[in-house]
């Protein structure tokens, strides 16, 4: 399971604050925390307060790498701050994001095949978020299509179904539980499926309860990557308890331990 | 979901001290209390220690009885005891358990004809417990024939692909969450399916996670029915929130208590 931390996100005003006066330790502590407790990679997002965000994506890459070295997220709907950052990485990196949409994928794509990135493709396109499971695998399979004629390895990208909150499209969470198993058969090598598991609960009461049963659930269902607040410790065991149970870490007394020290 | 209370169940001292002391308002606390956490059947079960099991059957059912009516999932390898708690249960009764053995699954066929009741079928037989989802599956195929050859209504037929305890056969719980998916397509109407949550933890730590997460990733895969303890908040809210995820409850901020008052 890929863990992709979400908690760099100017989104939030402390992480939008840190950036903008170029405060160094808080990003570096978010990015170590967020790897003790279990992230894999880490997705780096300006935020929609960023004023120039090619320098913030240079700074804020730099600035993690400076502490530690792990694959990155990044996270922009602009290719060139994207590309700033392909630029930098050590690690290999993923594009966050593409849509289906075909002008978008052929910018995307085409730098993921310059810097040997990896790309997550969300199962939308200028029509917006589709609400079933047969619209989102429609769009899955223009995405894959599209991969593959740009010669991106299909292991190399990583599908989301896009979650919705579940007080405004209930019945779309279960459309994406299904989607999953049905997006991982659609090639081979199969896709990843990631999602961002906060979008289901955004503002919403039982939060942390939600997330994690839903997580499981999608564990159950094929997912192979997720976007989370790995400071979540209740999160963090439920993905930990669940990957157990598909027999994929060894039980003993101290799994939830044993798996953190990894 | 068919959620079946585990507790009144001679395997624990004070129970089997309860019924051999003939102490009602002990079961018929635990038989309120599991029906107000959330118990829609309850298991009884005179367990090793019982001296005169039918007549204990017999004493069980009449207590719980005389204070709430559910319908009762009555759990002996005796088919005499199993026959005493069919003559007096009010509700439709639950047979627990028939194997794939032929001749117990005549016998146990013949009282579910006989009484209308309702049958768990263990996917086990003379040979033991399976280690595979194929062998589970084999079993499963001869219930279900033989089930229908005695007349039974697959729909009353509870599937159980055995639950084993983690720490001495770690695969076989991965196997259990496959096997819920192909017993649900193996006959129409699909049968119902269902296990002991219990079993997969016995005698191990964090007990309470490893259960929960289970019975979470089962309901994604198709679990109608568990036998559990109910009076586990916390694994009482992740089923409910399993199945608000599922779309069988409507979101409101307070859906748990709502689930918990209908």
């Amino acid at each position: 399971m890929i863990v992709i931390g979400e908690l760099i996100n100017g989104m939030y005003k402390d992480v939008a604050r840190a950036v903008a006066n170029r405060e160094a330790d808080i990003i570096q502590h978010l990015a170590l925390e967020q790897v003790k407790d279990g992230a894999s990679m880490l997705d780096v997002n300006m935020g929609p307060y960023s004023k120039d965000p090619v320098r913030d994506m240079r700074w804020l890459v730099e600035t993690i790498q400076a502490v530690i070295e792990v694959p990155l997220s990044l996270d922009s709907t602009k290719a060139d701050v994207i590309e700033e950052g392909l630029k930098i990485a050590r690690k290999r990196a993923v594009i966050n994001s593409t849509s289906a949409d075909p002008e978008r994928m052929d910018i995307i794509f085409g730098l993921a095949k310059r810097y040997n990135a990896q790309v997550i493709g969300l199962t939308m396109d200028k029509s917006g978020v589709p609400n079933s499971k047969a619209s989102r695998l429609e769009l899955a399979q223009t995405i894959v299509a599209k991969a593959i004629e740009c010669g991106i390895n299909t292991e190399d990208l990583y599908l989301d179904p896009l979650l919705l909150p579940l007080n405004v499209a209930q019945p779309q969470a279960a459309e994406v539980l299904e989607s999953i198993h049905e997006f991982r058969l659609l090639c081979n090598p199969a896709p990843q499926v990631v999602f961002g598991l906060s979008n289901l609960t955004q503002g919403i009461k039982s939060r942390s309860l939600i997330n994690r049963t839903f997580l499981t659930m999608a564990v159950a269902n094929g997912l192979t990557a997720v976007i989370l607040d790995p400071l979540d410790k209740k999160l963090m065991d439920a993905l930990i308890t669940a990957e157990l149970l598909l027999n994929k870490n060894i039980y003993c007394d101290s799994f939830l331990d044993a798996y953190r020290k990894k």
